[in-house]
Formats: structure tokens, sequence, C-alpha cells
């Protein structure tokens, strides 16, 4: 997943500063949404990609919240989307991965242009032999169609593929697709109640190395 | 929608009670997590009815937010659900589409089980033609064939049935799906950006009747 390489912290930096005080509610009503959004998409058979979704959600969030969401604010925070960083155990751990030849590609429910976006920002460009977003067959994660594409892009076996997912639900939908799943659990979440669990979980990109080393 | 007409508060006061000072934390997530986890399960094909998802929510916002959630604690906020009273403007408010001739359901992601409870509990016996819970079909709103259940009930055109939500989200799906959708918006929440707009908007079921009074 993108996430378990871009660090979005910025994004909810930059909302404390435009709401001071603020910031903590809006990140949350707003991550919640914007994925709620995706979801609530794809159940009701009207797709909008994930730039519209997280404006939509991010808009709506703010109006529950009663903040001011001027059109320069809402500009700043979607637009901080397009400039992530990575992680800082992100590149020596891609690196490493490459060099034991794994083919890596994030599978991701972003747009491509803000999957291109955050692979020139993070500084990660040559490291993927694909970039595959869910966009491109409308539909997101946790939508088994979406978890396909990594097999029909690289042509394996289901049984071939390691998927690292970023968050408890992306784990949950990975695992359940029949993906060998390991959690880059950054913080340290408790585990979602969903009917699987994925087979390993670590903090960092680092933990993901030491379990592909482990497993071969 | 089931709560539409029942009234969740107590659930939120008992949370609060349980667990001073962190209860509106606690439903927040805990409201969250049960939709999200009833999504969830539709997109991943592994179905689990609305009690399980509530419950498996509970359990990981307590975990979340490192909750200590004692056996019989959750045991009491699980079974409030099953001790809901109406809202205080339905059962006239219900009476009254009832004598205009409207054949009346609930259509509800809650098990049979919580909705028999539910209708007891709020004193709503002999009121309903029917209750169509969506675990006979082993999905949830927002997916479309939980909004078909009321058509195949009741033998109606689609364009035969009004609708009437209680959350933003269900608003979407429902006039996604084609009903003319009335949605009760009684916390006067922003509306959804799903793509839909319902036909019209009240805070109680009196606003309702006056809807269905001025459009015969």
């Amino acid at each position: 997943d993108a996430f378990a390489v871009l660090d979005p912290r910025p994004i909810f930096a930059l909302a404390e500063q435009l709401f001071p005080g603020r910031g903590a509610d809006l990140s949350n009503a707003w991550r919640t949404r914007q994925f709620d959004y995706q979801w609530l998409r794809v159940l009701t058979g009207r797709y909008a990609d994930f730039w519209q979704a997280t404006d939509d959600a991010l808009v709506v969030s703010a109006e529950t919240l009663k903040l001011d969401l001027t059109p320069d604010r809402r500009k700043q925070l979607m637009n901080a989307h397009l400039e992530l960083k990575a992680w800082p155990d992100v590149l020596p751990a891609l690196q490493a991965l490459k060099s034991m030849g794994l083919r890596l590609a994030p599978l991701s429910n972003l747009t491509p242009t803000m999957l291109e976006a955050g692979i020139k920002s993070a500084g990660l460009e040559g490291i993927f032999e694909q970039v595959l977003s869910t966009d491109r067959i409308r539909t997101y994660k946790p939508d088994p169609r979406a978890y396909q594409m990594a097999i029909d892009a690289f042509r394996l076996k289901r049984e071939e593929i390691l998927f690292v997912p970023s968050s408890g639900w992306d784990a949950a939908g990975a695992k359940s697709f029949g993906y060998t799943t390991f959690w880059v659990n950054r913080l340290n979440l408790p585990a979602e109640k969903l009917g699987v669990t994925p087979d390993a979980i670590g903090q960092t990109l680092a933990d993901l190395v030491d379990f592909v080393k482990a497993a071969r």
C-alpha cells in the first residue's frame, strides 16, 4: 500500500496549523469519511476517484465541525497530498528488497496522479516496477478486484505475492483475498476484527525486510 | 430505517456512565467502526451480522482507546441495543401515516432479533406490515440488493416506495437506488457528498407526515 511508504503526518500537521486546537478533530473526521466515501461509492456503484472522495470528505468534515474551510485552506490541505515524503525507513528497505530480487509495486486507492506525485516527492523514482492504482478499474480496496490487479500486472500466482498494507482494514482485505500479508502497523494499533488476521505484523519496512529474509 | 424510529442515545449515555469523560470518544469510535465493519464485510465477501459487527467494533474501539472493557461492561453496552425506545415523535407519526393508507416497514441492517426487540421495547407492535432485515440476504445497505428487499417484500414498483433513512449515507444509498427519499436528519448534519441528494429533509417524523400530505 502507498501509505506503507508515504508519511501522511504533514497533512494532519497542516490541519492543526490551519485550525489551531481543532486539527486532530478535523483529521479524524476527514480520514474516516475519506475511506467511508470510497467504500460507499463502491457499494452504491457511483465511483468517484480518491481525489474527489478526499475533497468531498474534507468539505463535509469541515461543515460537520463548523470550521471555516476557505478555498485557500481547502486547496492547501488537498495539495499536501501531492508533496508527501517517505517514512525514514523506506528507501533502504525497498533497496534491500529489490536487491533480494523482489519486484515492487504500490497497489493503492490513490489516483495515478497522486501516486506519481508521491513517488517523485518521496525520492523513490526507479524503485517500482509497476504503479498500480485501483482507479484504473474504478474501484477501491478491499474489493477483491482491486487486489487482483497485482496478479494481472505481474502475471504471478496469488501465493507468489506478498502484500504490505498500512491499515488494519487493508490487512484484512489482502489476507481475505488470499495474499500473504505483512501489516506495517506503524501506529501499533489493535488488529481490526474482520474475520481474518495478517500473517505477520511489524512497525516499519525494516521489520518487513527481516520477515522476507527469514522466509527465504 | 430503524434509527429513524429508535433513539440510540441511551447507548451513548451508558458509554459515558461506564467510562466517565471518555464516553463520547468511545461512542464515536464505536459507531464509525460499526458501520465500517459492515461495509468492509460486504466488500470482502465475509459477512457477519450486525450484532457481531457491533460487538467486534466495540472491542476494537475500546482497545484502540485503551479503555478497560470488562465482560460486564461489554455485555451492558451490547444489550442496550435490545432496549431502545422510540423518538417521541414516532408513534403519532406512524399512526398518522398508517391511517393515510401507507404500508410501513423498517428496512434495516439490524438483525431480525434486534429489530423485533426494538419494536417491542419501543411499543410499536402492530404498526409494521413487514420487518425487513438485510441479514435475511446477508448483506448491508447501501448494497442495492438490500434496498431491493422492500420491492420484493411489498411487490411494489420502485417509484411507489418512500424510503426514510436516518443517516446521510443511507439517504444517498436509497436515493442512488432510485427510491423517493425523505431524510430524517435529527441531528441537523450536513448532507454527505456521495453523488446524489435526497428528495427532502426534515428533523422528525412529524415533518415526514407533512411531506407525505403535501405530496398527495
